[in-house]
């Protein structure tokens, strides 16, 4: 049982996590802090939260867990408004979507009370944002990666782990440089180059033509692309580096598949595309199981 | 009304054409070629078709519009076989995903009966294949593209605009080149980014654990890397040339992006993503503004 949580951000991600914590009947009090106050009244009014902070002491005092749930850019800045009024006995966690960049920043923020940060990224998400797009079953049978740093207290991590348990999660971890390796491939990647190519198609003379033609195919594909330009800029210079290697590597494959298409070798392309198929139809299998698992009550 | 309709390929395609035309009451017996005696049985026994034929000679004979829905490397033998039996008062139409090499191959496989030959490709699918995957609902409210040769009679084009309209569809016209560069754009280059995509995270060491970890972003945008790796090696190289500028220029983005990523320039990639938001988002407005109005009887 939790008695005081406080959530910096109260949107999907914090309002949801908020919900379902309250549905779990695990907390006694959640206190929302955030740059928009007619959101928090939002929130309020929805439930999510129990009370708008009149300050960051305020907010922070007595809390047993914090979540830092706001664009990742501007982590660093609220860390350091916490680190003067933050006492032990408080734990603070994070939910941003690279992990190298946010420990960096919330070791310059926190200085010697590093050790009671917890970093943190659930991956979840809707396409809609904001208190009313927050649900409390958002987090049930998705993947919570915590990263804990050297000096984290088991304990600690406990606390964060259990209360991403309580919302239904499941938990796995890694360390921040694994991760952000992990979602460079399989997450900012894709993003980069839906991007890249909606919008290469939007600068020829003829893309009204084009859009025209494009059918469902083309939807999935370009659905990333849809996302917060905002969201995204900030996430592909948190993870810079490990994007610069992955986007590298995929640009020297599509230079092979270059060759092989004008070399006319159908073997070769074929192998690619049936290697990708199969990879790809084996995956879903894995994660349909799952899903079955996830349902039927497993963990 | 068509007294006798031929089907080369009684699958997904060609198929739900003889359904929708069976249900507009529009075609008296429907014939069905094709390599697999137990998939045309399977036609026969679901009523796509009402016959098999027993020879080219006798499918052909009487037809008034012959359908070939075969994989496109087929088209050129398919042609090449029915040429001889083919009499003036049959049309012949294909529904094949790239057309300058069609058009090439039907020039080389019909010599002086070039003129019977509209070439076609309807704009629809779906995930699964063969004669079960039918459904007479296929081409409502989908495009159908066109690409006229100079040779055709337009009387012979309308007959084959009229039957896709009966099955629902809306018909555009293209040239075969023009329709070959769009569909490198929308649809050619996308599966092969997608497939790349996939075999690139498949060779890497730590798959599993890249796999793992993808989420729904994932999911959608490679969804077309699920598609037949036989197919789509004979789109590639049917429609190259096209296809290698369309990779060119867009390799030529990526490398752009990569140079403002390495820079850090925040300003230069937020710009591109909202290019890309804004028009993805302008087209998804469009697209739904034509399903409404197709739901609602317009054309």
């Amino acid at each position: 049982m939790l008695n005081k949580v406080v959530i910096f951000g109260a949107g999907l991600i914090g309002g949801s996590f908020a919900l379902a914590l309250k549905q779990a009947g695990a907390v006694g009090e959640v206190v929302g802090v955030g740059r928009s106050r007619t959101s928090l009244e939002r929130a309020r009014q929805l439930g999510i939260i129990d009370a708008v902070a009149d300050s960051i002491e305020q907010a922070v005092a007595g809390a047993d867990l914090i979540l830092v749930a706001a664009p990742v850019a501007q982590t660093e800045a609220i860390l350091a408004a916490i680190a003067p009024h933050l006492r032990s006995g408080t734990v603070v966690t994070d939910a941003g979507s690279t992990k190298t960049d946010v420990v960096a920043a919330a070791r310059r923020a926190l200085g010697g009370k590093i050790a009671q940060f917890v970093p943190g990224h659930p991956i979840a998400g809707r396409e809609q944002n904001g208190p009313d797009a927050a649900i409390p079953d958002l987090y049930i049978g998705k993947k919570v990666v915590l990263a804990p740093l050297p000096e984290n207290a088991s304990a600690d991590v406990d606390r964060v782990a259990a209360a991403w348990r309580l919302c239904g999660a499941i938990i796995h971890r890694l360390s921040a440089e694994e991760h952000d390796k992990v979602f460079a491939s399989v997450s900012h990647l894709p993003h980069l180059l839906a991007f890249a190519l909606v919008d290469d198609i939007a600068r020829k003379p003829h893309a009204d033509l084009l859009f025209q033609y494009a059918a469902s195919g083309f939807r999935d594909f370009t659905r990333i692309a849809g996302s917060s330009p905002e969201m995204w800029r900030d996430i592909s210079l948190a993870n810079q580096a490990a994007l610069l290697t992955e986007l590298d590597i995929y640009t020297q494959r599509l230079s092979e598949m270059r060759e092989l298409l004008a070399a006319g070798d159908a073997a070769g392309l074929e192998a690619i595309y049936a290697n990708a198929q199969r990879a790809r139809h084996d995956w879903i299998k894995t994660i349909e199981a799952a899903e079955k698992q996830s349902r039927e009550g497993g963990d």
